[in-house]
């Protein structure tokens, strides 16, 4: 029910990701009137789909701590979340409101035993290829203990997603200088150092090496990822416009954008903000996909379709391993 | 001698500015023999210069307190400032040591009366305009009060510069609701909702506002504003790149290009960021400016061209008589 456009979209884009994945079934929770009206236009969803009504849906505008005191027990975003607590489902995928759906979750599926405060990550893409960036808005700063937590979550999903052996994790700075930044920063960045951790420190980055690829892996606090994150979807709409008006001023240029189209399409698809759609709760027992609350159908499908690789490269259980080694560690050192 | 180029990018920049602005005058402090053997390709600016001649140049990765040791009252970067506290420049324009300009600018010009913490602001092209971010790198974090004399600084620089009556400011957040985001943001965003400022206070904005242009001026602090700005410019950089390689992948698309390479120049040429080369420091008593320090004479001749414009719309007087208004009102209010 969740979003700007509820079962119109979602039940559309079931449709598009069962193509892709046959072997997908899928739970819909909501307003089964509404959710049986769209299924009709989609037969082949028939046989692979299974309702769970209610009337309560969180509202996009509820305050986190609100949400959960009425939705709880009993709202869509709510049910949707226990039927993975309860093994019905494998992973949720939500349009709805972002702080409802983190609270909820950490209350009904609890984070991963070791992990102070879960965070959201995003698929970055890069020159050549994908990076993941966390937290991008989960928590308003962090502390060093979190930043360090961050680095573990984001390099297990990397070695479970990109089939990493130790992806590279930088922390995100305003220079790569060891003096720069704040303390918080600065005190993460000596234990990733040190730490005998399944990842390769590579030290600080900076703003533009997200989108170079320097890392595998930039960690940064939920504030400050959530900013960076924004500002990089902006500035490709903005060049999008710039490129759209720039191709159109001319006839030359309109008769060369015609010759080039194939390619100016292409351009367009790997900028398409759909096609990475989806914000991924890490460090809780389940998968949590957020997506857009203003995407449709193609986009929503996204998300599923990154529930889906979520689950099948077992990131739950990649991640509980290496943050349960590394508590195990530090205390086998505290020890010593 | 700043930058990684010195005054090899230096005089040639003054050469471009100079036909530009044919009034300008320039003082080059740095190694006269270095910067007579560059003069020599310039003639034009034979009878526009001075040069003050000095063997101590600030080193790029000096730590700022360092640099403020060793090079004060003789390095190079002292000595420019220095000529504009003494009024034979009006204004110093630098490719150094960002930390070292900003300590020794504070130390030698001093803040303006009322500015707790000078500001790095920069312009940053909208969809059809531009805009003021600050702070871009000054400072790492800012209290409720630095924020509120960021919107003021940056207003007063939107006035001068743009010509605007009453610049709308917002402030970055990860969300535009009123209960979003970190204490300092919140705190402030109360006092200019409340002050009589000679600024229309929008509310929070996000990251994808900026490129947008849905205000004038936004304020953050200097942690998040410098990642956001290389956020930007590292996607435009990757788009650039995305485009390049679309275009060069088929016959067709490469024929396309050519029909449309005025187009595609006119585009490149406005995501040039050689364009809107320049950190502007707010809050001081007198105009610096910094140039990156890896750019090239077309760079750092923008660089000029921005000291320029700042000195002839007088930002530094109507921030001055900005800030001193609002602290004589508040006194106002406090006596009340």
């Amino acid at each position: 029910m969740g979003g700007d456009h509820g079962p119109s979209v979602v039940i559309p884009a079931a449709a598009i990701a069962l193509v892709r994945h046959p072997q997908m079934r899928f739970i819909i929770v909501g307003d089964e009137t509404t959710i049986r009206a769209e299924l009709a236009a989609h037969p082949a969803l028939a046989d692979k789909i299974e309702i769970i009504h209610t009337d309560v849906a969180v509202a996009m505008d509820a305050k986190p701590s609100q949400a959960l005191r009425q939705g709880r027990w009993k709202s869509s975003m709510w049910l949707a979340i226990q039927s993975v607590r309860d093994g019905g489902a494998t992973a949720v995928v939500s349009a709805g409101n972002t702080g409802a759906l983190m609270v909820m979750a950490k209350f009904c599926l609890k984070s991963i035993k070791g992990v102070e405060r879960p965070a959201i990550a995003a698929i970055w893409p890069t020159i050549d290829a994908e990076c993941i960036v966390l937290d991008v808005g989960a928590n308003v700063g962090a502390t060093s203990r979190q930043i360090v937590e961050f680095a573990l979550m984001g390099a297990a999903m990397a070695r479970a997603l990109f089939g990493m052996k130790a992806p590279s994790v930088g922390l995100l700075n305003i220079g790569v200088e060891e003096i720069k930044g704040v303390e918080e920063i600065r005190d993460a960045a000596a234990v990733l150092k040190e730490a005998p951790l399944p990842l390769r420190y590579h030290g600080f980055v900076e703003g533009d090496d997200i989108g170079r690829g320097t890392v595998d892996v930039v960690v940064t606090d939920g504030f400050t990822g959530n900013i960076a994150l924004k500002t990089a979807e902006g500035t490709a709409k903005q060049i999008g416009e710039y490129l759209r008006a720039a191709l159109g001023r001319s006839l030359l240029a309109r008769l060369g954008a015609v010759l080039a189209q194939g390619a100016l399409r292409a351009l367009k698809d790997k900028m398409d903000p759909r096609q990475l759609n989806g914000g991924i709760f890490l460090g809780l027992n389940g998968i949590v996909i957020k997506s857009h609350g203003g995407t449709d159908a193609t986009g929503f499908a996204c998300a599923i379709d990154l529930a889906y690789e979520m689950a099948a490269s077992r990131v739950v259980e990649q991640l509980g391993n290496d943050v349960s080694h590394f508590h195990t560690k530090l205390e086998l050192e505290g020890a010593a």
